[in-house]
């Protein structure tokens, strides 16, 4: 197996969300998971695992759960666009069929990976401010990156998607998930239906990042 | 510039905390920032920002924001270690003498990277749940990876801390941070004194993957 850039890796990784039923041989998705367990964590606690899902009844019920909150999530998503026009809009309206197509699909990908975590083994450092906390998210987005990054490299599409937190105690239910342990991100993955991974579309550097203090554009 | 593999960088990505001053040529600089903006979002909103703080000033304010947070952390940490005993002991006290070395030299890192976030612009999934919410966390942090990792390609030293998380109302004042946004990720970050990135110490695949429900070992 060769090894992919990283830059040429991180700068192709889209969301791919029309994926082929063929299954995912046992030693590719040993990389992807070795690939997440690379990742930093506070500490080096490693306060996350994860659930290969590929029983069938099981990504069937996942699919079931997740139907419901994509469906009120993509009402509002498409009211949030209806203002939007050209390409734009076009792009958003490509990106929402898809994501369609994931939510009536989700059971055939032939894999999807449930990461849990444990917020007992994280110095959650963000939970006393009057603001959401997100800093638990450090010691588990890490892992799940690389994991994406990890199907980039192996030429499986992929997606992360989190509305399955809405049905948390169905699916903790339904995989055994013990008492504090909790659910917070779920990836489906699959061969590509179409090219899979590409071209992607994110905000230059001179938008996203400043030098000593808000405001003062990096590189100009 | 060539291209590190994306497993090799994966799996020598360490936590290098002892820094030179010499500065970070500004290209290369550029790359690590762009390495973050490829990163995915909920929805592409890239719903954060990262200040890049250079000024020796405001580096040093940052050092006395973090001393007294850090303080806190290592006293409890090194109660929690004092059972420990042998190879593993030895290695927590060679990672927090390094974590001591940091605190008191934080300014000296010729950069150290501010990753703000706006929750505003975020769908966060978990909020309703009765435990510590982490979804926020799901459009920053890969951003925040993929920055480390492109330090490891570029052969720069970097550490990810949340400790001054403690002191976000000093912070954003410092750097002019706006209402609205928050802080959730610092990474000091320049050419490492000894040998860097190197061998990394994780749990394996066996334990932390499970198949189809928590308890049964994947590729067991």
């Amino acid at each position: 197996m060769s090894d992919v850039g990283l830059y040429e890796a991180m700068s192709t990784l889209r969301a791919v969300r029309r994926l082929r039923t063929d299954p995912i041989p046992e030693d590719v998705l040993g990389r992807v998971l070795q690939a997440a367990t690379w990742a930093p964590s506070g500490g080096n606690v490693q306060p996350w695992r994860v659930i290969v899902v590929q029983d069938a009844a099981k990504r069937k019920r996942l699919q079931e759960l997740y139907v419901g909150p994509w469906k009120q999530y993509a009402k509002e998503h498409r009211a949030g666009i209806e203002h939007l026009a050209g390409e734009v809009r076009a792009k958003q309206e490509r990106m929402m069929a898809a994501a369609d197509h994931l939510a009536e699909h989700l059971h055939e990908a032939p894999a999807i990976l449930v990461f849990c975590f444990n917020p007992g083994r994280m110095a959650i450092t963000d939970t006393g401010l009057d603001r959401p906390s997100v800093v638990g998210g450090g010691s588990v987005y890490p892992a799940v990156q690389n994991a994406l990054l990890a199907c980039r490299a192996e030429g499986l599409g992929c997606t992360l998607t989190t509305l399955l937190c809405f049905a948390e105690s169905e699916v903790k239910a339904l995989l055994d998930i013990p008492d504090g342990w909790y659910t917070c991100a779920f990836v489906p993955i699959g061969y590509p239906v179409g090219s899979g991974h590409g071209t992607i579309s994110r905000r230059p550097v001179a938008k996203m990042a400043f030098r000593d203090g808000w405001g003062d554009a990096f590189g100009e």
